[in-house]
């Protein structure tokens, strides 16, 4: 991963996971930066989501501290003090202003910070700091994650090459024990923050919030844009916008892509692409209930094209369509054509698709305009036994 | 179980499903009846159901014929003529109105109705009807269930006993392939198609309804009560009401008690109880939002006294409440107190209830007057062995 100008990051092993992996990461932007962010909707907020909500206001940001196995949630009075001592910590070690030091927290929830190792390993962090330090920060913030997730894309901008880059953590479908789903982009374009806002709602409509798909929304969620100019080309003109958006698009689809692909357990990644539909909501909510189903997901693990529960899992979306309009497709199989099956023939074709590894669903609903798309895996046995196991 | 005055039954096999099982079940009524009913809400609804949606208006009734083994649906117009053909040989078989015959199907969808097998069925079940003939029908019904479902209780009305039975199908939590819940009351009681319409909904809300907890609602799911007033006692009279009204609750909630222990890879019965919501609207949103969740119910698969899940999926529902407020509890054991945990201690007392075939789960929001009950079972390996390989 190539650095990206005027950022260094790093990640290093503070002690709070007993394994002794790395689980604290710092970022830190070399001049002011503004922010934007966007937050989990769950009502049970984490400490650090609090903080990060008030403090996002100004726009203006210098740090991002993150802690894996940890993620202060539910601890009350204390665990907010905690939060803002792990950004006083930062601001101390860094020299800069404690209001634009950004706080995540992802782990066990319930349990006090073990302050003594977070301070000691935001000291160790800020020494570590380096321009090639993004993997490792992406490696600190890991839970059950397989691997860590970043990437870096660049684009020409008003003639000007613009980088941005991204690091992510989640386990894909359903996040264990709350363990959230974060990431962190950072650019090197300008921009004010309200412009930063816009490009990261946008982006996080089409990508993250198309993969978290059980509504099982976590506690900590937490999704935030960095942006500090040093590429000297402003994202507030509206010439530019509409590239950047399309950058920011691309990179936090493919770490979304990464998520859903080290789903617990998963072993397919299904794209569920919905056309046709009365609106645009409503083919992401027919989209939506099909990504979710159970049914459907326990159908793809045992490569059964069982278009039943697609059909079924469609008409649960409290959409209006007419069942006997239906086209649903196996990637270019047409297996449901105006609402009826097309045999035992189609279903052996259907079945070939979904023996390999990535397929695209389609339901073509003929009863509008609307289209959406959302990404699954399957749900397999590894899953349960993950989610069941997870604090023993 | 009891026979129930003035009605006959019968279940034979008819060759529908490959297995040999019984598949094919009737149930007729001595003398005219009055009928209410509730079907799914889902936009794709099998033949059956829309047929006995359009007769289902005149309140009259004196027969019900169900086969398991083909749900019809997803047949276009040749399904729906093969379920008014499955009415009219019944008509023809009991010398009735065709009109007073209701359909129901299960099973596999998309796949025409085998007709000859359905109606040498009809013919076969209708020589076979008996007073004590329901234990047969509920074993016709049934798909992925593991054993018949049926229940009678009797209660004093106004001086009079009055007897309601039912027989149930489904197999918990999730229906595999669409394969429906179905239920079947039948009262010696006289009532008004209204009376009875009231007495159902209001039933099926406290009980089915608080069970199908995947959202995975099926195309077929259909709950008939009729009444044939063999015990002449009216139920309309406001007086005999709410003893009525109790006497339905009870056997539904038996009913919808049996459809969750026997659900797919089920090992666990569980109770969730919200209580002091901001309304009763809510606290069904907040006890949904946990019997629901994947993560909750592995935790239980787990024996994981795992309150962050439960307090997680609670602020999922988009409830008003004070997370720092919050009560959980396992049985007896308060695990959270005002939105803390408790501690290892109550955690291993905690674990004990959770290796218990049967516990309740009670969320106090401490944010209103509002309460109610779900019922969910644990999400297991097994679960998704049934469900990835059904159609193989």
């Amino acid at each position: 991963m190539k650095p990206i100008r005027g950022y260094v990051a790093s990640g290093v092993a503070a002690g709070i996971k007993k394994t002794g992996a790395k689980d604290l990461g710092l970022i830190f932007s070399d001049m002011p930066a503004t922010i934007a962010g966007v937050f989990t909707q769950n009502r049970v907020t984490a400490a650090p989501v609090m903080l990060c909500r008030k403090r996002i206001a100004s726009g203006n940001a210098r740090a991002i501290v993150v802690n894996s196995g940890n993620a202060n949630c539910v601890t009350g009075d204390g665990g907010y003090r905690d939060a803002v001592r792990m950004s006083e910590v930062v601001s101390e070690a860094l020299g800069v202003s404690v209001e634009e030091v950004f706080v995540a927290s992802t782990g066990v929830i319930g349990e006090p910070l073990p302050m003594e190792a977070v301070t000691t390993g935001i000291g160790e962090a800020a020494k570590a700091l380096r321009a090639d330090g993004l993997p490792a920060f992406a490696e600190a913030i890991m839970t059950t994650d397989t691997h860590p997730k970043f990437e870096s894309i660049t684009g020409d901008i008003g003639g000007v090459p613009v980088t941005v880059a991204g690091v992510a953590k989640g386990v894909g479908m359903i996040h264990p024990n709350m363990a959230t789903m974060l990431a962190f982009a950072l650019t090197d374009a300008a921009a004010a923050s309200e412009t930063l806002q816009s490009f990261i709602t946008t982006a996080v409509d089409k990508s993250f919030n198309r993969i978290s798909i059980d509504g099982d929304t976590s506690t900590n969620d937490t999704v935030l844009l960095l942006a500090n100019g040093t590429a000297q080309i402003s994202l507030d003109l509206p010439e530019h916008r509409p590239a950047f958006q399309e950058l920011l698009n691309d990179l936090f689809m493919r770490l979304a892509r990464m998520i859903v692909k080290d789903g617990e357990g998963a072993t397919k990644f299904v794209t569920v692409s919905v056309k046709n539909a009365p609106t645009e909501a409503s083919a992401k909510a027919v989209a939506e209930k099909i990504a979710v189903s159970n049914l459907v997901k326990t159908a793809i693990y045992g490569e059964d094209a069982n278009w039943g529960r697609i059909f079924m899992a469609a008409g649960n979306a409290g959409v209006e369509f007419d069942p006997q309009k239906v086209d649903i497709s196996f990637n270019d199989v047409l297996m449901v054509e105006n609402g009826m099956g097309r045999g035992k023939e189609v279903e052996a074709a259907a079945s070939a698709v979904l023996k390999s590894a990535e397929f695209t669903i389609t339901v073509d609903l003929k009863a509008g305009g609307g289209e959406a798309v959302y990404y699954t895996s399957d749900l397999t046995t590894d899953y349960i036994r993950i989610n069941a196991d997870y604090r023993s």
